[in-house]
């Protein structure tokens, strides 16, 4: 198979009620129409959520980072290439670009996905899936920007608290991994994206968290910089995940 | 023209990260289809709001009823027509039908709208725009749901109350119309989305509110009913909307 014939070109358009103030796609938005074209890609090669539940296993996104020089303005139509970097016995790599209509690239993401097994929620081996054809589809076209990082968070008080409701939850009863993506940016003032624009967003998805649960949210800011590392816990003090953001 | 020439009909599919617990399309997602259907129909008849911009109007929705028997279930694509019932001096009655991908009739939705300057910000005369053409659109088919109703809440108790925040404001730096939708239901518990569905939802906007602002929920149950109104005010009591939602 030709490198070409393993990258999935998606088409979307910026509909008027997912832009942002600025007339901009919102990152959740995005993020969304990412998770969309991973799983349109999957599914032409057999390994669809769907498919893979008739067999007891599922998809489970750990990481993703996106990384733009621009964001689609409102009805602008735009199109998202993926294809799968690597895989190994319990990670798979799947990149992404977005372009705009013209065909520029607006700027990349990254991702990284575990397999389940939803009987025993395990970890699956994804090398002994489908007799590991999987591999077939590595495409070596390259992705320049930078892996999704470690985060840390230190700060011990919190700057935000939310209780899941209904609209935050997904078909699988856990927190909808889009709504993270949301709550992370709404911790910061308006000004911030007036003045400045989110040139990289990573998230990092550790458990999941249900309905009805309070979710307290933790921030430091890197010295010097306009990076922002943010730390999902419940009430117990679990980490349910952990974000990056860098404005610019 | 005949009435099939006046109806539009536009194509979507229940997207995985668009679905509630349940598995079925959420109504704040339905609105947002409903809505990019009326913007469909209107570009294409030339009263788009692109066009009416460059014109210094806008469409404002006024009120938004929704009646079904079934939402669309994860990955179901169905289908959005859409109808100009009536139009009057200052309002414009569209009317909407929500089919699965056999045909069959989910639901209808009813919403009614404004056109303002934005300029003046005062309502404009439809009959007066170009050259009142927009009657020519005026289509026969019926919709066989009720009207928006009067909505009145006594309680003086707010139950909840949210800060507008960056997710919550769309491209005109008010907040976003959906996102009251999302807001109205997850006044409810998880239990009652597991008993019941919701069988109508009704929103009729008031006032415009801002980042920052506080909202605060007031609700009434309708006594021996399972059917709830709710207004949301400013803290300085202004209502911004209300929403009536009916569970069966």
């Amino acid at each position: 198979m030709s490198a070409e014939n393993k990258i999935g070109t998606y088409q979307f358009v910026a509909e008027p009620f997912h832009v942002d103030f600025t007339g901009r796609l919102t990152m959740g938005v995005l993020g969304n129409h990412l998770l969309n074209a991973a799983g349109f890609h999957s599914t032409e090669r057999g390994f669809g959520i769907a498919k893979l539940n008739e067999e007891d296993y599922t998809w489970v996104l750990s990481r993703l980072a996106i990384e733009l020089d621009e964001m689609p303005f409102q009805y602008e139509p735009f199109s998202v290439e993926t294809w799968v970097e690597n895989v190994y016995r319990l990670f798979t790599d799947r990149n992404f670009a977005v372009l705009d209509k013209n065909g520029k690239t607006l700027g990349y993401a990254r991702s990284v996905w575990a397999m389940i097994s939803t009987v025993t929620r395990k970890p699956a081996d994804l090398m002994a899936m489908h007799n590991g054809n999987i591999v077939d589809y590595i495409c070596e076209r390259s992705c320049p920007i930078e892996k999704p990082s470690r985060i840390k968070v230190k700060n011990q008080e919190p700057i935000a608290a939310i209780t899941a409701k209904y609209s935050d939850i997904d078909i699988n009863g856990h927190f909808n991994s889009v709504r993270y993506i949301e709550h992370v940016l709404d911790l910061f003032p308006l000004e911030k994206f007036k003045e400045k624009r989110v040139r990289r967003f990573e998230i990092a998805y550790m458990a999941e968290s249900y309905f009805g649960e309070q979710l307290l949210f933790f921030m430091d800011q890197e010295e010097g910089t306009d990076s922002y590392d943010v730390e999902v816990r419940k009430e117990s003090g679990e980490a349910v995940c952990r974000s990056k953001v860098i404005f610019s």
